[in-house]
Parts: C-alpha cells; sequence; structure tokens
C-alpha cells in the first residue's frame, strides 16, 4: 500500500514530506487511515537520536487514532469502517511469559515499537502516525470506545496508558495518595486518571504560573516545588508520586513527599537523574521505580476507562505543515498538554 | 548505675575511656552487662560526624549481646542471669501506626536510638555497646536463643536485621533469586539468611580476590563486578539485590542484573549515590528501594532464625583496647566481616 508520511531522514533535519509503502496485508493485518496523531515528547528525542540508535528515514509517532479500511483474510477482531487506535507497539513474540502475562512492553524478544523498529518478519523500518496509513497485526489494534472524542483520544495512546499503568499497578483507588510531578502530556493525564479513580491528588511544579492550570484540572492541592516551606509542610502526605518531568534533574526533594513505604514511579525522564540522596530511601522504606508504557490489554482498558469517565486529553489540534514549528515549541516547553495533528490535512498526492 | 564506656568526645578524637552514670532503673527498665558489642561502620561515621547532628560525647555500639542484672519493678519478661540482647532502638511512641505495625524503626515520633540520640523522659544523651553496662525498657531487650554462640551472636542485631527485613519484606523464599552486592559485615549476612530461606545466591563483588571468600559462603553464582562480560551474561538474572556498599557509588551496572519487576535494595550507603540512570528502571519495570535495620519484633525473628539455622556472623573478637585500630582498618576497608569487643576486657576500675 503506497502512502505519505512525514519522515526525519537524520538526526540534525526537520521533518518532511515522505512517500513510502506499507507491506501488503498478512491475514492478521488491519489497515488503517491515521485520522489524528499525537506528538509526544519521545518523538523529539529518537527524531533527534537523542537515545541512540535511531533508525532513518523516521516516521515518528505512536499515539495513532484511525479507521479501518481493510482487513486481512482472517483479520476478525475488526471490520471496515471500524474506530480504532495504535499505540507505541505493533508487534512482540506473543509466546513469552511476559507476553502471556500481557506485560508484551516487556517481551522478551523485545517489543516492536511503532516505529523507529524493525519488522519481525522482513526486517523492514516499522513506520509510525505521521503518516496517511498504518499497517498492524490486529492482536495489537486497539478499538476506540464510541463515546470518545475521536479528536482528543490519541494522547491516550501514550500518555494515558504509561500513567495509568503504574496507577493501577500500585492499586491507586478512593482515597490513596498520589502526587503528580511535572505537568505536561503524562503529568495532566495522571491527574485525570488518578481523580477519576477516587485519589487524592496533588500536583508538584515547579513553575508558579501552573498553579491555576493545575487546580482547573481538580487536584485537592498543589505544591510549587520551589517553595521549601510548602514542600516542607506536604511532607510525608503521599502513597505515589508519578514523576513526568522529561528532563534529568535532581528527584531528591520529592522524596520526603512521600509516606512511609511510599513509592515515586519515573515515566517521564529516560536517562540520568542528577545525585540522588538515599537517606530519604533508606528512612521510610521508600522507593524509586520505573514503568513502562502498559500492556496491550491494559491500553484497552485505559481507552474504555476515558470513555467511561469522560476523561479526554487535553489537545491542540494542528495541521501536519506544522509540525516542524510544533517540534522546536515542545523542546523550548512552550507547550501544555498535548499537540495532535489532524491527518487530514495530509493527503497521497502531497 | 556508674559504669565506664568508650567515648568520643568531638568528631576528631579518639574513643577514651569514660566514666558515666546510667539512670536509675525505671519500673520497665532492664539493667543489662554488656558482654560483647559488635562495631558497624555506622559507628565510624557517627562518631566522625560525617551525616551531621552526631551528640557528644558519644559511646557508640548497637550491637549488643549481655547479661540481665537487675530489672525494674514491673519489667517481668526478663529475669537475672537471662543472656539478652539490644539493637539499634531503646524506645519509640509504642502509640503511632507504625509502632503499632512492629515498625517501631519508622515511628512518627522518630524511634531512640540506642546512642546518639536523647531520653525521651529526661533527654538526657544515650549511651551504646562500647561499654559496661545498658539500662533499657524491656519491649526494646531481645531474647538471646540459647543455641546461638554469645561471642558471635552481636552482629544479627544490626547486621542481620539489616538485611533480614527486606529479605522478608519481599518474600525471599525457596528459589528466589538474591543477588548480594558487597561482601561486608551486611553482604556477608545478607548471604547466609538469603541461602537459608532458599534462596539462590549470586554475590557480587568488585574485587576478585574476595571470589573465594564469597564461595565459601555458599553463595551458587559469583560476579565480579569489573568484569563486564560476566556482568553482561548475568543480565536478568535476579529477582531483588541487597545492595550493602557503604560508600558513594554506581549502581545504575547492577541494575540491568534484575530481572522484570525486580528491585534494589538499599542498606549500606545512606547519603549521595553517583547519577543514575533511569532507563533499566523503565524498561523494566524495576525499583531502587530504601530499608531500615527493621522492627523489635522482626529483630527477635532473625534471632530466632540464626539459632534454628546455626547461622553466626563471622566475628573478630578484640579487646576494647583495640577499638581504636579497629576504627583505622575499617575506615580502610580492611576488616572482612564484623569486629565484636570483647566487653570482659573492660573493667569499671578502668
Amino acid at each position: 500500500m503506497k502512502t505519505i508520511g512525514y519522515a526525519v531522514h537524520d538526526a540534525e533535519s526537520k521533518l518532511v514530506p515522505f512517500h513510502f509503502e506499507h507491506r501488503a496485508l498478512r491475514a492478521n493485518d488491519v489497515a488503517i487511515e491515521i485520522l489524528y496523531s499525537g506528538i509526544c515528547h519521545s518523538d523529539l528525542h529518537q527524531a533527534h537520536d537523542d537515545w541512540g540508535g535511531s533508525l532513518y528515514p523516521m516516521v515518528p509517532g505512536h499515539e495513532i487514532v484511525g479507521r479501518v479500511i481493510e482487513t486481512g483474510a482472517d483479520a476478525k477482531r475488526y471490520k471496515v469502517g471500524d474506530i480504532v487506535a495504535v499505540g507505541c507497539m505493533v508487534d512482540s513474540c506473543q509466546t513469552c511469559d511476559q507476553c502471556n502475562a500481557g506485560e508484551e512492553q516487556f517481551c522478551r524478544e523485545g517489543m516492536t515499537p511503532t516505529y523507529n523498529g524493525k519488522d519481525r518478519q522482513t526486517g523492514e523500518l516499522t513506520y509510525g502516525g505521521y503518516a496517511k496509513h498504518i499497517v498492524v497485526r490486529e492482536e495489537f489494534v486497539l478499538s476506540v470506545p464510541e463515546q470518545l472524542d475521536i479528536t482528543k483520544a490519541a494522547p491516550i495512546l501514550c500518555a494515558g496508558i504509561t500513567t495509568f499503568s503504574p496507577l493501577k499497578h500500585y492499586k491507586v483507588s478512593k482515597g490513596t495518595r498520589v502526587g503528580v510531578a511535572g505537568l505536561g502530556g503524562l503529568g495532566h493525564m495522571a491527574a485525570k486518571l488518578a481523580l477519576a479513580m477516587g485519589a487524592e491528588v496533588t500536583l508538584i511544579t515547579h513553575s508558579a504560573n501552573k498553579v491555576d492550570a493545575a487546580k482547573k484540572l481538580g487536584a485537592q492541592q498543589v505544591v510549587v516545588s520551589s517553595d521549601e516551606n510548602a514542600m516542607q509542610e506536604a511532607a510525608g502526605s503521599l502513597d505515589l508520586i508519578i514523576n513526568t518531568i522529561p528532563v534529568k534533574h535532581d528527584a531528591t526533594p520529592y522524596l520526603p513527599l512521600l509516606d512511609v513505604n511510599g513509592t515515586m514511579v519515573m515515566v517521564g525522564q529516560i536517562g540520568l537523574l542528577d545525585e540522588p540522596n538515599i537517606a530519604p530511601l533508606i528512612l521510610g522504606r521508600r522507593g524509586i521505580v520505573g514503568s513502562l508504557i502498559g500492556g496491550i490489554a491494559e491500553t484497552q482498558e485505559v481507552l474504555d476507562f476515558c470513555a467511561q469517565h469522560d476523561i479526554h486529553p487535553e489537545c491542540e489540534l494542528i495541521s501536519v505543515d506544522q509540525v516542524n514549528q510544533a517540534f522546536d515549541r515542545l523542546a523550548k516547553g512552550e507547550v501544555s498538554h498535548r499537540i495532535v495533528i489532524d491527518m487530514s490535512s495530509l493527503t497521497v498526492n502531497d
């Protein structure tokens, strides 16, 4: 299937229109016309090869909402016209203990990322959501509940599942005291999801000018991290912190906010942290743990959860020709919440 | 009660004989003649005020084995002549949720340390085990099972409980794959305890010349951390790592040794770590957590466990006049396992 996307051809270049071909449908494949594609901060990192190992040409995008346009001979889960979604993975071994446990993100053979990966059968590069079409095996295609506004649903596929998974893993429920550090794409979803689970939410932001936005989300408390008195008053007040800060930072000041046995989950920065002080960990049996997106069943669960609780990411819709400008704004930290590309602005003839 | 101990009078000085008086017995107190007193690396840190807030004169020592010589009017748990022990705490509020849960080390009001603390009633300094006597409320006095060799039991009170508690907390049992990083006082106890619980133990040491000692402990595997091939071969092979390394270090190379959902427990260094890379945490839902000694009931449990499994710390017995030399050797890392002071070498007339 011939299609078009926006690709980077090396770590220094901008996104440009890119004509490419998707594989002919395998028996269990679904072909999707992409309608909306979220821009994740990790798209920048990978486009710029910040983490190493980037594969070019790269069509970024792993927050995808679209419409089924064709199905393989044995693909029975979806029919033409269904509104579906694709997240951060398009394949895994499907046989290891992790896959069997619904944790495909930790597949023993390594999951296949939606872009910047290689097809398990042919070794061809995978291309993501900044494109008109995508072909994905049906096991990795999610159903979008009709209650969701499809113009805003895409960020659930990464920002949503990335924060939903640790909230579930640590059994957040009514009354759990959840802190959210950082108030961007992930942070605002963490807050919405935790509130819907009945948690008491404290937003921790470094910038006093985000306090109003934090309160609008419904958070019971907002703490400005540079306010030492406020930080001291909040000591021991949290069971769980979802740390969404996407850059190298000093996480130590957040640790005393946790009660005994509390846990800080890192979902933003994938790289170095400043030298942490271990004392607050030891003196309260506290922990710093990581979490990576979520499994496929859990990704369906967060879509259903958002539909049930009328949760939508805060989205700013752009056309595809604004995507380089969007990257620049993201890099400068000028984006609140999430940018979504309206893919109807891209035509195969571009 | 007049007695004698060895004290430091400021952060720079050596330990010298020190005459002092313990309180007259309260109704729930037990007076103990100290027979053996272990030397913990934290004694050096506190004597030298490495962590700040040290109180002088300081009589260190929180690994204490002794004999009951007097009991308060209402103290019924022990009788004169009983062999007993005192660990890192001598009091706590006894009413908060943590105390009620048997986690006195996390007492909401702060537990009272055996030395370098203040009595909750009078504010007088607490003096530890490098002394002829100690007076402790009976709730914080442990019973030493008769199967234990009392010349070697003292280090169970800190090195033992500090490693036993996380092994229990993380439910180590038959077949659990436990790594132990660092092979000193804490590390060798972690290995013995984990082996007795049925775990498969991997010792991780930075020095190739400790491999023989590691194997003697019965560890199934020994990995030299500077051997990159060996570290890569061991990737993903552990459920839990007890990290006993007592200095600032780079913990990142140990993280990939953990399987998905694995946990590294920090019990050695109380202070800064080198900048960690968060990627191995995120890519396997791994965690770095702290753990602090253990509660009183759990301390009794580790004493009983050691008696039942014939576990004794590896001890080197010294006389009290060798204590400054012992500090020097510990500071230089020249001590394998644990030094214990035979307190019969100290008399009240010294």
